[in-house]
């Protein structure tokens, strides 16, 4: 195990922290709240965003931008919607600095009229210009997404999970009808729930997420929720049917087919860099990071072993074909060829950063016709025959990508549970022993309950869960389905 | 021509403005000086992302992202750059907003001990980071870009070319030698002229700037400088030799390779969405748009056309396969195969939004076994065989591509002229002529004085210009080669 990573057995969370500063994958920022991602942390987060990215074009959508600060009598317009973000809101009361004399430090000058705040979202100025760019069914529907950094003023923050400023996609959608938002809203869970389970290697439940727990303005929110290594619960995406509130709120209307004006219909849904963070409580281990093959910017490490000056030439020339016939073959490598530091020194680097697979070459290598392979999950290594190392390479990591899924998906399997008393339930919670699938027919008072006893949360009521007849394991009202509670991030 | 476009010539403003809402490039936002990017114009910044992103990894540079916010404490610390900024700044002061009795109206809560702004650039919190992470002449060289958001409060603003808020992406380099941060500023200044030149088919001047344009905080400020249709100037990107102004405001040191204590060297550079302007000043036309094939999202636009029903699935076997194969290819194409508008309507709005080339096939082309292909920059129509279609539609793209280039060339060529009196440089300047090549040797007051007479500035002093002794057309003092002089955006 890495020197300076508490490890996941001793401390969680120190685990957590050590291992993304050690792996270089962000840092605090000198506001509060807010964090740096380094460059380590930012290519997962360009993996994330290449991914998804393609299939949100692939579905028909397209990107656009829209203003960073958002007018403080927008954010007013939706009632739920301001009561859900007012108290976080950075608020930009002035336009320039000015010196004063006397004064040491600048004044804010240029008192503005109106105040702005740091968009925490951007239905209300979305909807304000779509009440521009909508007037007929013809128009409809407008599938737009941004990529962007948004502003919540949290009390409690933790890297990647929770901090004031994140980046995020946002997409917001405008239907015909209410059908196709609902579908929308649907497609994009799944899209979420595909991307998690084949790129990040992380299994997920999908499902509906309770009154309480509903995005201020919206009808019904659907998340999909990942198990983490500690059994807690950690939201990983929502998806969002909105109904006509924010239509009604910015007097979105248009004509339909049988030329009657009607207000629009409308979907959101987001992902965010806390992924980074599932990702991390996914798959890393007590070495550092472990990134899956298919999310690596460089899912191949490579390092070349040599004393000699004479060596080296040897060395290089056969390393930089595997190289090359790798890159040809669309495999991202990272060659690490720095003369300044050792092997070794590089080896523990790359399992820091967590590179999935590493390869190296040295003079007796060269000789054999043969490289080494080290899996940075499993620490397996293999030698490999140069010949057939391209293949070879990509079969591993193809075997990379599928143990990390199926490593998770052992944890999520192992520690869910079907409980049937509340007794039982407050034990397993209190134990951290996972999901805990329970007959619910409470209310948000009676969730609110439960997570005061327990600090347990409703995380969703699956979509896929069976009919199946029970009890309310808090009220005793009957029950047709199980949903899940947990302790969550 | 298209409607609700004024002619070029008729009033080139108008122009501008009108292509970019026809085209629908981009809106007005609600805040004042802002805009909204939409998918049209969007999807250039994406091409433009897609290329630059590739040549900054290509010169071992690496992506992070650092706060929105800046204290203001941190802005103070380098005296130039904070009298540069100052008055252009978006002020946060207070993290909430809250309901008061008696007002409709939420008030702003939750004053913060110290002001933050929103970054005008990142210079300041990015070296107070770097000062974290660079201890010794191994941790350098660190090549680092951002593509992130950033707000100037601006007085007279122009869509994409000047807005309060716009997306760039900053590079910030820490060296432990002042020749090797002088050589990375040029590199990337080199960076961006190809770019310009190879990407967005738009011939550029690389140069220095003079002492009264410079950076605030920069020792030297190189930038590239672009001819628009109506021969003004626009800078298109800007590389900063920032020496150690930074490393000292921030106590950034390292200890070299002889164990002594240095400050770090440093540089910054960026490009914004402004280009998108520049594209839109270098290749649009009366009818629109017109994006260059290597940084258009689809650079073929491809249309079916048939009437009835039985035409429909003919013509659609054909395109699809067709549209298949350029996929295959790697040539983007957008396949609009809408049935509730007309083909007309489709070339239109192709037309607006400069698709590079347009295909069409209609039941009478499947018959002769040939489709139609439509260049829009000339317009020029070619019949070509479906079997040589590929080939031909791929050959045809590089041709646009280099028409543009030339046709680019050939504006800045024919207006460009040396100039050897003052009174001949103030004709030429009010008759809107283009570049003025004028030996100079005044200062920055001499460079205002022209400035107040003309309204031409000193764009840059070209890098590649030859020795010519001369004397300065203002002062008559002795001058060693030729600066560039013109009305700029």
């Amino acid at each position: 195990m890495a020197k300076n990573i508490t490890p996941r057995a001793t401390d969680y969370s120190e685990w957590y922290v050590d291992l993304i500063r050690e792996a270089k994958l962000a840092d605090y920022a000198p506001v509060k709240g807010c964090m740096v991602i380094r460059p380590n942390g930012y290519a997962i987060w360009e993996g994330i965003q290449r991914a998804l990215d393609k299939m949100f074009k692939d579905t028909g959508h397209v990107n656009a931008y829209f203003p960073l600060l958002i007018p403080q009598s927008y954010l007013e317009k939706e009632a739920e919607h301001v009561e859900g973000f007012a108290l976080e809101c950075a608020v930009v009361t002035h336009s320039g600095l000015e010196r004063v004399e006397g004064d040491s430090h600048l004044r804010p000058k240029g008192k503005l009229e109106e105040a702005y705040v740091i968009r925490p979202t951007s239905e209300t100025v979305i909807w304000a210009m779509y009440k521009n760019w909508i007037q007929s069914y013809r128009d409809l529907p407008l599938l737009i997404n941004q990529w962007a950094n948004v502003y919540r003023w949290e009390m409690r923050t933790r890297l990647f999970l929770r901090t004031a400023e994140f980046l995020w996609q946002e997409g917001h959608t405008a239907h015909a009808t209410s059908a196709e938002a609902e579908e929308e809203a649907m497609r994009m869970l799944n899209v979420y729930k595909t991307f998690a389970e084949e790129f990040m290697a992380m299994p997920v439940i999908a499902g509906l997420k309770s009154e309480g727990q509903r995005f201020p303005g919206a009808v019904r929110t659907y998340a999909i929720e990942a198990m983490m290594q500690d059994r807690k619960a950690l939201q990983a995406g929502t998806s969002h049917f909105l109904g006509q509130n924010f239509a009604r709120a910015f007097d979105v209307t248009f004509q339909n087919d049988k030329n009657e004006v009607e207000h629009v219909w409308a979907t959101s849904w987001g992902v965010s860099t806390r992924l980074v963070g599932a990702l991390i409580m996914s798959h890393g281990d007590d070495d550092g990071m472990v990134v899956p093959p298919k999310l690596a910017t460089w899912p191949v490490l490579a390092v070349p072993i040599f004393r000699k000056g004479d060596e080296k030439a040897k060395v290089m020339t056969v390393l930089s074909q595997v190289v090359a016939d790798l890159r040809a073959q669309n495999v991202g490598v990272k060659l690490d060829d720095r003369e300044n530091v050792t092997p070794g020194f590089k080896f523990a680097e790359g399992d820091l950063a967590g590179y999935p697979l590493r390869i190296e070459i040295g003079p007796r290598d060269v000789e054999a016709g043969q490289l080494v392979a080290v899996k940075r999950n499993s620490r397996e290594k293999k030698t490999l025959r140069l010949e057939s190392a391209v293949p070879e390479i990509k079969r591993t990591l193809d075997d990379i990508q599928a143990e990390l899924f199926s490593q998770a998906k052992n944890n999520l399997d192992r520690h869910s549970k079907q409980i049937n008393s509340y007794e039982e339930f407050k034990e397993f919670i209190a134990a951290d022993e996972g999901f805990a699938f329970v007959h619910w027919a409470g209310n948000s008072a009676d969730e609110k309950r439960v997570q005061e006893a327990t600090k347990a949360t409703l995380r969703v009521i699956p979509l896929d869960a069976p009919e199946e007849k029970g009890s309310c394991m808090l009220t005793g009202r009957p029950s047709n389905k199980r949903v899940i509670f947990a302790k969550a991030y």
